[in-house]
């Protein structure tokens, strides 16, 4: 059998926690056989409601607090005020190496300030980033910055690029993957002076990785490319226009089959293609987003998923866990040198 | 019968022009029989498609040149070098006021600044904007800009949402349009300084507007709001990850029901209600993006669209110019008087 793993969980972070956070835990448990749980959190809720789940149990322990962060504190406040939060417990025992990752369901924020603080970012690295798979048509792409820096400079951007680089290769098994840096067009003109001398940066020969350009927002789901590196700003509309979009046409679907007789017939005939159109473009599927950069693996569930979107996000840090991701990335970017590679003085050569 | 209204077409812009222009064209002087066209461009190729539309022929002038502006000319290019492109040709008539507007599928960026060079931007606006209706879970909305404006001082933006609500107004129709700045969170912490000190100038009591506050991307599809102000990186990323996105369900839709024979049979039932759903989400029914803020009529067509997405950009204009959308523009931003309306020292107040 495989080395144990250690989880941690923010046991109170999520609409419906603590109760979608452990039935998450047992769908993982059967998932990953090696999976320890460390569940942070208020012992009076998170024993009742492991009750239920005999083997769960018996490979999960307990760290009891009272203390949640409110998913509208300021990231500031859940740093200075909030030192045996349900989160923090969780991210100190990966700053302890007690656990390998931490997954919560919580405030975003202070997720990052908190992975920030006690974890510290990697070697070489300005600011992590928050990343997440979408599906693509051709298969998946990795997405990073999706809303944790507002505003990144070129070599922040480019870092971003490296990164994703790193996990598209090692996590989604991509042997040579192509990075984008998302912008309005695809001509070497357009843009702002930022990601002008991003792109300049990434052309450099001397960067091993197979660098595709420019990008737009349709590439994405094309699967023009299998990195997007943006900032957080534009990566978060961009995240959020996709499931606005995906909610929409499905919304059209139901009422197109709602509309005759003969429509309702075909909609019967029709279940087992749509349920599975409506798993493939299921949001719990591409649950959890990944914190690159930060000394440990800490992965960010969606705040309104339900276990089976939890059960996902413990899948990312799985993963992230298992394939050695932050090890890479500093090696990676240590051989790069990142620091001797000035931002060149012109946008375009 | 109303009066006559004149259209300048930029008979060579777009990949299937002129063929799609005037096939475009004669649809569009079915739905508006007040229409009439100027055509500019190479009359060597106009003429002979215009054979075979001898109602359309009758309203119809051609306005002769050789000169094409390419799709990746610069627009510096464009306003200097090219004074007699089919597009500049065209914009040249709205600036003499021998039509009521123009419709181009060509270059965006020269449009853009021929447009604002021929007829100069309206009275108290800064940089004018590119506009387009989006189909949403409750009607429509209008979001600008789209692409023109990358970086938007506070102000910018205030200018775009006041534009469009009076565009949603008086063009959708709707008595009291709701505003929200696009963000990437609710709260009125989020965002840059830019975007809250422009939020702060939209509570200001004095603006007659209804704004909502901020919204995320998944609020343009869900049609949280009637109206969605946002710099022109975020908006078009917006916009082309909403393309992408509804191609990429539709090919999982498509694949579904080829699943298995059952699936087929489903698939030859459900052909009205697909065919419903496509047409709902046909990106030519929302073709026709309109540049707001310039003194004059200015819509762009897609570039690749066809001559049904054609006329529904020509449509765009109509709607622009029967309902004098520039002169509402002007009355109302002047009265507003924005010029004694500083921005705040601080963003949150």
């Amino acid at each position: 059998m495989s080395k144990e793993i250690v989880l941690a969980l923010d046991a109170m972070g999520g609409d419906m926690a603590p109760a979608m956070v452990i039935r998450g835990a047992n769908i993982a448990r059967v998932r990953y056989p090696e999976v320890r749980f460390l569940l942070c959190g208020n012992e009076q809720l998170i024993e009742p409601a492991l009750k239920r789940f005999r083997k769960l149990r018996a490979i999960c322990s307990i760290r009891h607090t009272e203390n949640v962060i409110g998913d509208n504190e300021k990231p500031s406040v859940a740093l200075r005020q909030r030192h045996d939060s349900s989160m923090r417990l969780a991210i100190d025992a990966v700053g302890t190496g007690e656990a390998s990752g931490i997954v919560s369901a919580g405030n975003t924020g202070a997720l990052m300030a908190l992975g920030k603080f006690v974890l510290k970012t990697l070697p070489g690295i300005n600011r992590p980033a928050m990343g997440s798979i979408f599906p693509t048509r051709r298969s998946e792409c990795v997405m990073l910055d999706l809303g944790a820096n507002i505003n990144c400079d070129a070599t922040t951007l480019v870092q971003f690029a490296l990164m994703g680089e790193v996990f598209a290769r090692n996590v989604l098994g991509i042997r040579k993957p192509t990075v984008g840096l998302l912008n309005i067009g695809a001509e070497e003109l357009k843009g702002n002076e930022t990601i002008r001398t991003a792109a300049a940066m990434l052309r450099h020969a001397e960067l091993p990785i197979e660098f595709h350009g420019f990008i737009e927002g349709d590439d994405i789901p094309a699967g023009t490319v299998d990195v997007v590196a943006t900032d957080g700003f534009a990566g978060n509309v961009a995240l959020k226009m996709a499931e606005g979009t995906a909610r929409l046409y499905s919304e059209y679907l139901k009422s197109a089959f709602r509309r005759s007789v003969l429509s309702r017939v075909a909609y019967l005939l029709a279940r087992p293609a749509l349920r599975m159109l409506r798993e493939r473009v299921d949001p719990r599927a591409y649950n959890g987003a990944m914190f690159l950069g930060v000394n440990g693996v800490v992965v960010k569930s969606h705040g309104g998923t339900d276990h089976k979107g939890f059960a996902n996000a413990i899948g990312v840090a799985m993963d992230m866990v298992s394939q050695g991701i932050n090890p890479k990335i500093i090696d990676e970017l240590s051989r790069l040198k990142l620091e001797d590679f000035p931002e060149p003085r012109r946008a375009v050569s």
